[in-house]
């Protein structure tokens, strides 16, 4: 486990600092994790990290050596610094499961604290949340787009990093990708790993049939041919076709595949099927790569490429059309004497404007399963599904539906008791299997790449006359 | 240290293999790394990174554990697996030295080894030089912009993750960033790590003028207070200063500076400057945040925004506008008897072929030291500087340009020879001088933000013909 306890902004330790010298630092604080836009556009998000998040808060203690560096920037109280040699996280952590859809301006996870154990462990719970929230996005938005073929995760090379493409192909594999390029991510995650040869393996062979046969006498079983080193059609796939009748054929294997790295991969995947089906070689699967992402992979697919799977990389690892995931962490409430006392922070921008208090989730669904809408409650409310429910949009109170028949399933569940992990982690393969049950509870209509279907975040009743109140108290002063 | 000896595309494992079974695992090959286009479509681009992969290859050495998990996927080799256990990097390393101007289509950094370690090293040296580079070009550009106003690195929490944090942290501070607010990145890289107060800390008091009091206490000599927690002119600006006549000036101490985070930077800044100034507070800095970068600086600058410090949060440390560097990595020759036979990779995209064989790059300097082009020659050729040399752009050959009166100083040294680290590696202020002092010689035109002037970089005639040779025999075939 590495020493991660000083990966934190500064000004979280000047303010526990602070907040120790005035005598504050048992006093309880509520934050929400949440964010206020999705990504792309798009219809929902996927939220991925609280494992490493989890594993953070577990091993969060400071080293001597931590502490020694602190005490060499001269500012920081000896009383603090002495608190500090036995911090440990000592507070409670309500979360969505990780792999669910999740919506703007929700309360996606909720730490309750000591004011400062809650500041500092905002940097790490931001970073790790952010980073793979915003990748599984992404790639749940890939996968979408490829209409139930493979997508490969294959950036490791241009990922902000080697972690960030470690952590980076975890967040595609629960999002659906069948697997990585990334060797470490496969050893470290069990997350297959797939990936056969580069263009240089081909050049270091002095003709690409000999690098083809050479291959196909190395891995007879998985002979997959890259066919575009010299010529695709003229050249490549010929090759590929002689490798298969010659060698693998006669010694009874088959052909499994090439893949097409450069050039119109509608026109030449056509091209290849027809090649290979008059071949006989009508099981070789058509893998393409080359700066794919969802649009391109839409774009192939309604003119007709085929394609069987799609190694995706750069534009997947850095979610480049749009690389940063805006969540945010902000207090929403304090005790006073054991009491919660609701925290606003206004904003001249209405949206900026924070939603007070310690709160629940609820996702409706229908009869059919389908999700309705979420609802945001305070903590202690109760939804009575026996009944009718009033939902009102927050923005526009005016747009009201009431529904019936409806299950209300509370998203945030209890992570950490009093610093005590009482979650059973799932696997991997389990919070990938949860993400991909859940997104079927999603209408198509809000995976629609352009202009989803907005999804309804609504606000019960007690807690949009809360924040309207607390709303006017600040506007009275 | 870690162990990221498995951090490598599959695919280069499954070629390292057939190398084996195929008995090449001593041939010599060349590869270079380049990249094709700068981003943003700047004028140019920085190098970092260089130190992580110098580390990466001195620790390179795969464990039991490893060689157990690949033996687990049933398509290794014995023999390749025993050959695995005493791996480890026996080639040479010739690069640029970390902090450089780069440009596109140079070799910056090249690696001479067998053709297995050089397969085996790609993932870990495309993802590192990818990133560090992709930080310190973005941090290049928002430096520049600020006109000697400090830049300061406040992007940990929408990072790529916690590493991608602390190495982007780094790479901008090579690139002229005054110091970053991830406290981690001080502790481990020696940056000066700045940061005061969020907001949670002023809502946490009963008032705000109370918070800055108690900060104020806390901390007299640095005394920063985030102003925009109610209302920027109305509220925090008049607290800020109450604070300082009230408490700070009575103790002898001088408010050091305000940080806004909202609203419109450059009327605030102006507004906030007025207010300082008429109460005394002339040496009161002040410093914005809230998604900045290049375009927004240099947008408030123009307006006259007064301002002293920039904190710079995703839009650097994730290069947003546009977060990929494309770095790549190609085999350029092999050795056939120990000698070197240069290798192409054609393609219908000209600007996809590559430049054959082993390389230096000159950078070529006028009797001022401005920068005039770079040369890229064959590796043994020696330029004669007291003769007229003659340039021609490789694309148009007809523009030609006849320099005399210049020097040429190799930009491609030796870091590694036989696998031995042969270069003593700076410090990272070290660094981070060179980088500065280097930019100094790029002449203003190129650092313009929009439409920079196309720095030269030209072929040797010897080059030249062996490139076009090499298509041409292609070609023929």
């Amino acid at each position: 486990m590495r020493k991660l306890n000083l990966f934190t902004d500064f000004y979280e330790l000047t303010m526990a600092n602070s907040y120790f010298v005035e005598g504050k630092e048992k006093e309880i604080v509520y934050f929400d994790y949440f964010f206020r836009s999705l990504p792309d556009e798009g219809g929902y998000a996927i939220f991925a990290g609280l494992d490493h998040l989890i594993n953070y808060l577990l091993n969060l203690k400071f080293s001597s050596e931590e502490i020694k560096y602190l005490e060499k920037q001269k500012i920081f109280d000896q009383g603090f610094l002495e608190y500090l040699k036995t911090f440990k996280f000592s507070g409670d952590i309500y979360s969505f499961k990780e792999g669910s859809p999740i919506f703007p301006n929700e309360p996606i996870l909720t730490v309750k604290g000591n004011i400062i154990e809650c500041q500092i462990i905002e940097t790490y719970l931001l970073a790790t949340l952010n980073h793979q929230s915003l990748i599984a996005t992404k790639a749940a938005r890939i996968v979408g787009a490829a209409q139930n073929r493979n997508i490969m995760e294959f950036g490791a090379r241009r990922a902000h990093g080697h972690d960030a493409a470690n952590y980076g192909a975890r967040a595609a594999y629960i999002a659906g990708a069948a697997g990585t390029s990334n060797t470490y991510a496969s050893y470290k995650y069990g997350i297959p790993a797939l990936g056969t040869m580069a263009h240089s393996y081909v050049q270091s062979f002095p003709s690409e049939y000999e690098a083809f046969l050479a291959y196909a006498k190395t891995y007879p079983n998985n002979s997959l041919f890259l066919v575009d080193t010299y010529d695709t059609l003229e050249i490549g796939i010929p090759n590929a076709i002689k490798v298969a009748k010659e060698y693998l054929e006669p010694n009874g294997y088959r052909l499994k595949g090439i893949r097409i790295d450069s050039g119109d991969l509608t026109y030449l995947t056509k091209e290849a099927r027809k090649m290979l089906d008059k071949a006989g070689l009508n099981d070789c699967l058509i893998t393409v790569s080359n700066s794919l992402d969802e649009y391109i992979i839409k774009d192939l697919l309604y003119q007709g490429a085929k394609i069987d799977t799609f190694g995706v990389g750069e534009r997947l690892i850095t979610a480049k059309s749009e690389a940063v995931f805006g969540g945010v962490y902000k207090l929403v409430a304090l005790e006073y004497n054991g009491e919660i006392v609701p925290k606003i922070k206004l904003s001249d921008t209405v949206a900026k404007t924070t939603t007070p208090s310690f709160k629940q989730v609820y996702r409706l669904f229908d009869n059919k399963n389908m999700a309705i809408a979420d609802l945001i409650t305070l903590r202690e409310e109760v939804i009575d599904e026996s009944k009718p429910y009033l939902l009102f949009d927050p923005d526009y109170i005016w747009k009201q539906k009431e529904i019936s028949n409806f299950k209300a399933v509370p998203m945030q569940i209890t992570i950490f008791k009093d610093g005590k992990l009482v979650y059973k982690k799932p696997s991997l393969n389990e919070i990938r299997t949860y993400c991909q049950e859940s997104q079927k509870y999603l209408w198509d209509e809000m995976k629609r790449l352009e202009k989803p279907h907005k999804y309804y975040v609504d606000l019960s009743q007690k807690l949009w006359d809360l924040k309207k109140e607390l709303i006017k108290s600040y506007r009275k002063q």
